[in-house]
């Protein structure tokens, strides 16, 4: 454990980039008396991380969409708004005021049983309402959120909470998009904007060695009081298989031995689709990564900046994943293998720095179902062509993953802080 | 089982569509004298099903492509005969003249240790050679392969058959894709062609009830003597949780009330990548069925005819099996379900109507390896964004299929036979 | 003429839409003393007009570009100012010290001898420099050039001028593109937003009867002193036949005869292209009208409002134009012909409504040499594919067009203030 | 005039390639006696013309459309027969039967007014009719054909004698188009196959010096008896400026000093559309070019052969021509002064080897109208965003072309045999 430690101290800048949460997680709802201070300041605190994040982007940057897949800042601080109205105030806030109804069609994002919605890849034509006008949203929300929170009956908050709770969690993962999406579209710029000059991906842990999981049957998915996802549910479970998982995410210095030994060019590493998406966007590199002279740069939120061999390998797809496994001759863990691995507390940088990708594919627990309404659209019918990630990066707000947390994405994609640990089947 | 006896009986045309294999599969590769004469006749009678195949089939119906998952009918002929010649007679038959070195690019499907190769979307453009070129072209390499089993030392042997043996496979494979890369191409035309009239699916086994499999660990994929291709291995346990599998098929008549329920318009229903893919395709019926006056017919290999209520429904993408499952309450099995439920002996119409959908996305079996060389392109490369089906179809070549057999298409394609039987898993 | 007097007196808003232009166009190039005052007075004032333009615009609305063919208000800002750094400070003002020598690549529209470039469809991914950080841009190059234009000697004026006069004019271009590309924004907003709600498309004049032209051999194009576009020489004699053309423009009433005639959907009317762009593009009505209830409103500067059916139609493709011709019974004017019945002066909205389409595709004329240099791609390159409009519109700067202007689009385009006057040929 | 005359010595094939026209062009329509027997004998000539191009090609040749421009031959053959079929047998055959009404479905090429049709890019899909049964086709109009201008009243040979005319020189274009598009076809495949081994494309007459056109009012267009397309009238005068227009065509040892001086990089020598479509497609030589070892090869009818210096260039796009022209510090001349030259005798190589590009776009002539009903739909709706071509190729029938013949493609297409001359306006 040593090593970690000593990374901690290591690489840690002065100023963590995701400040440590001191109000979130919201409590555990339960029977028993609501702690409704306790709640507001949850809120605030998330409220105000996404203007934290926002801060050093002016209103030019956080208009725009470079690609599909992102979104404009404004949209995202917008868009946790609307949700908070669409689903917790107007139907459960008496008497509540929409702020304005037009912003119900801008600002949903895939909510199809929530009404018809501004095409996804036309959020950056949206230069109306302004971000002024969009932080006034906020404001009124707030405050029509904070109200409710004082004033609702103790039988009301039982409907509230949970919604609240979502909310809070669904406002997280916008923060980190933020992030991500920020990143890609200032990577497009020739002048190679600074989001803030201190930021760095810490460096990984040393951790030489493995954990070794025994056949065992084991328990998968979320149980327990506290906040999960429908999709980490129901607990079932598992066959695990004799496996051995590195304690340590792969680093740039591993990836640089990949790519001198010709990893991108041979194709008989790769994947058939994975083949055909790094020829079609000319992949030679993991993202943002650019030759300049002799050596290798980055472009980052602190900047374009050489590539920190002792850093770990991010912004690889699942495609570039896959073909480095087969190169080393190893696998990436299934999403249940590394689930026992971390409940072992053996993993290193299990969380914080990279996402790491597993070979499981993003399917339905056993038993799953949805929940009710317009929120079961929420991850169910993303459950086809993905590939679950587990852990958590840099981007990841305080307190927002945990163990049996699923995240998914397409294996083309590489926008997100995504990297991998490598596994061995054992005989 | 007295249901299935009397489908057979019901719905069996007089002539089946797949004749009985007498010669296939060839003996079981092991130690001991091998009976060349056997090998001879199962590489006789895989030949031959192949032109018996094309035969109804003018010059100008076998040079198109119709789309680009399809290849043309002389296409494949020639392709399956590249690969004996490629694998086996230009490896192991000493002084083989090459028939035509340049067919090597035009016939290589996507074997990239293999040598660069035509384009797969630009099959159809090659009109030279022509069907009466490749007729030559087969006879040239069958009388090589029939020399070289004639010829061969015992030792010789011990390599040459396992190539011989997947190349039969090989050739199979291909068979069931003449059969339905040419359905697609008639169903373009206006003036519906018929390639055999006495064609038909036949009518599903009605056979009520389910099986019921209790919790346990199961062995899964293949065991034993016998050919299996690499990504049935290895033979590994894996947890089966409790569940039970309709013996039966979905039906038309069962997928018409999915229709008159509004199931292609109902969003709530879908995958997102479904839904998007329906609506790019203006789904709102199985493939090849049009709406004629107030019913339905289905465009099949015997012209177009009315839809059989009674007939498994097919021509159904992943996407739509699996929005029907979510509208009837009910899940697709995992395809490590289906292969215990497939062992029981209880489900019907298992094989030889339609390659069943499962939710298990194709991945690699834990340990998996594939072959060496260029046939490790086989399987392997594929495993990202497909699902797998079980079972086998009426256009599977007799004794082609297995209980442990791994088919696998992406979840938007529906020219394949495919349809979908459902599982429903118990607390 | 008495029409003419009243439209002015009933249509004209109280402040003009484009002020009257005092100190532009510049004084003639030519022998004498250069009045400096003169020059530096034109200069302001045709940046100041850019920068009037701008001011209703939020830093976001000036970020965007919304479809290809547009570009962000404050590329347009930037651009025309590197076109005076570029072509004029860096070659004349002997130590001027280059602003930022990134911005070239960033703000080089399409000069290939002028270096590599930002492309095209990616102007709207640049969020640095800000609008504040092109303000300052703008204000150092303004500087410089007035500095230039008060040191430099009178030989040195003589490189000078010219290239100013062309960057003056080059500015009012983008002023005419600042207000069609932001209404092509705007008009992607659901929230309709408002650029100046005292805009308005001044009413046509009500101008029966036709301008006739008898058999004459005409000189075309400009000659004698004063600025003019490259394209509009040499001077040149064309054959013009008999034919009639009328004083008025096309308006929306006429337009609205056209449409419930079921001009858009009777193929017979339109080019073959032409009617393919309808189709894709679902043409109904001209640009950016709407049907609300039972009317038809349109979106423009001032908002959304209800189509006048006195105003001249606007935002109509070469391809609408042509059809309603055909529908007619009638033609397009050549430019040629249009260009000789303008010099009578008994055209009436000739000038400040909207561009008028002719019939004459876009190409040299006889003897045509471009500018040496990069200033030679200014207009020869777009010689093919393209329309000749000639007039000017209501968003062309004051003093901007002449006589034998050529302004040029593709026949699908009609983001631009363009309309159409009919003509009929004599026997 | 001993130039050309040595030319047609020296490199005419033994047998022509296109025959000479005996029975074509049938009698000219007009009063007094029809002679039926010449327009029978016009009629057979004409579609064994067709059947001849047709013949070296096998079943599975004729099937395939290699690209949106290019129809299967098999689909050239039954489109023209459906053109005297729908347009004269259905419409002035007393009892004429209809030999399938599904085919006027799959031959309708864009004749809106004849209904609906099978799309354009679709139509190498349809293997059925296979080319026995469009034989049987073309037998059964051929018999209907020759009966109808065998029985029909000299009144109502009024009406049929036109259709009749203008089908058969229809039938010629698509003669030209087989040839073209079976060309393309031949030149995707790595086998290169041959059409005729006896094919070549002639040498081009060394002519030197100009033909020197005088300002000058001249007649443009069609007048007097025999047949012309409707887009060759009204007969007009066009004012021509003086003007030198080349004797030769310019050769592919021309082509090859512009390629050795970087022609196909130089951006500034070409439109920008053009140096867009030639990135796109990788233009660094004229179409059917390939460099082999340090020479150049041309995919030909006679299959791959080394570039001929002395033939004239072909293959090349208005793009190219223009770019040459540039290059050269010359113009192509417009279609007027083309015509003008044509007619004074002086031009070498006018006729029968390439198509010449001019710098006219193809527009209607004053006071155009196309015919009455379908066909008015013959060459007007086409009337944007193409270049006249004048002259006729090697590929043209016999008969078919005249001096005021207009032919008109897309600057960017060059898979016909397109070539050019050059001219220099006189100051």
């Amino acid at each position: 454990m040593a090593a970690i430690a000593a990374r901690r101290a290591d690489s840690a800048p002065s100023a963590p980039l995701v400040p440590r949460a001191t109000a979130f997680p919201p409590p555990v709802i339960g029977p028993g008396a609501v702690d409704r201070q306790a709640w507001i300041a949850a809120y605030r605190e998330v409220r105000a991380e996404t203007e934290r994040r926002a801060a050093p982007l002016s209103p030019e940057d956080q208009q725009i969409q470079s690609m599909e897949d992102a979104s404009p800042t404004k949209w995202h601080r917008a868009h946790v708004t609307w949700f908070f109205e669409q689903f917790l105030l107007a139907e459960h806030l008496p008497g509540y005021t929409i702020h304005d109804q037009r912003l119900h069609y801008l600002f949903n994002s895939y909510y199809v049983a929530a009404g018809p919605r501004q095409p996804r890849t036309q959020r950056g034509l949206i230069t109306r309402p302004t971000c002024a006008e969009v932080a006034t949203y906020r404001a009124h929300v707030d405050r029509a959120v904070e109200a409710l929170l004082g004033e609702a009956s103790e039988s009301a908050l039982g409907a509230i909470l949970p919604i609240l709770e979502i909310g809070l969690y669904h406002e997280q993962q916008h923060q980190e998009l933020l992030w991500t999406d920020i990143l890609h579209a200032f990577a497009q710029n020739p002048l190679d904007p600074v989001y803030d000059p201190a930021w760095r991906l810490p460096r990984a842990t040393r951790a030489p060695g493995a954990v070794t999981l025994d056949r065992q049957v084991a328990g998968i998915g979320h149980e327990g009081a506290g906040f999960s996802y429908d999709n980490e549910s129901p607990r079932h479970e598992t066959l695990i298989l004799p496996v051995r998982i590195d304690r340590a995410l792969v680093t740039n210095r591993d990836w640089l031995r990949f790519m001198e030994d010709g990893g991108y060019a041979r194709q008989e590493l790769w994947l058939n689709d994975g083949w055909y998406a790094g020829q079609t966007q000319n992949w030679e590199a993991p993202g943002y990564w650019r030759r300049e002279g002799g050596g290798w740069t980055q472009m980052s939120l602190g900047g374009l900046r050489p590539v920190d061999p002792d850093a770990p390998v991010s912004h690889v797809s699942y495609y570039e994943a896959d073909a480095y496994a087969r190169w080393a001759g190893r696998v990436l863990p299934t999403e249940f293998e590394w689930e026992v691995a971390a409940r072992s507390g053996d993993l290193a940088d299990a969380d914080g720095l990279v996402w790491q990708w597993t070979r499981s594919a993003y399917l339905a627990y056993p038993g799953y179902r949805p929940l009710p309404g317009a929120l079961g659209e929420y991850n169910g019918k993303f459950m086809s062509n993905q590939f679950v990630l587990r852990g958590s990066s840099v981007a990841t707000p305080a307190g927002h993953a945990r163990p049996t947390y699923r995240n998914f994405f397409y294996p083309h994609q590489r926008w997100q802080f995504t990297g991998l640990r490598l596994a061995e089947p054992l005989a």
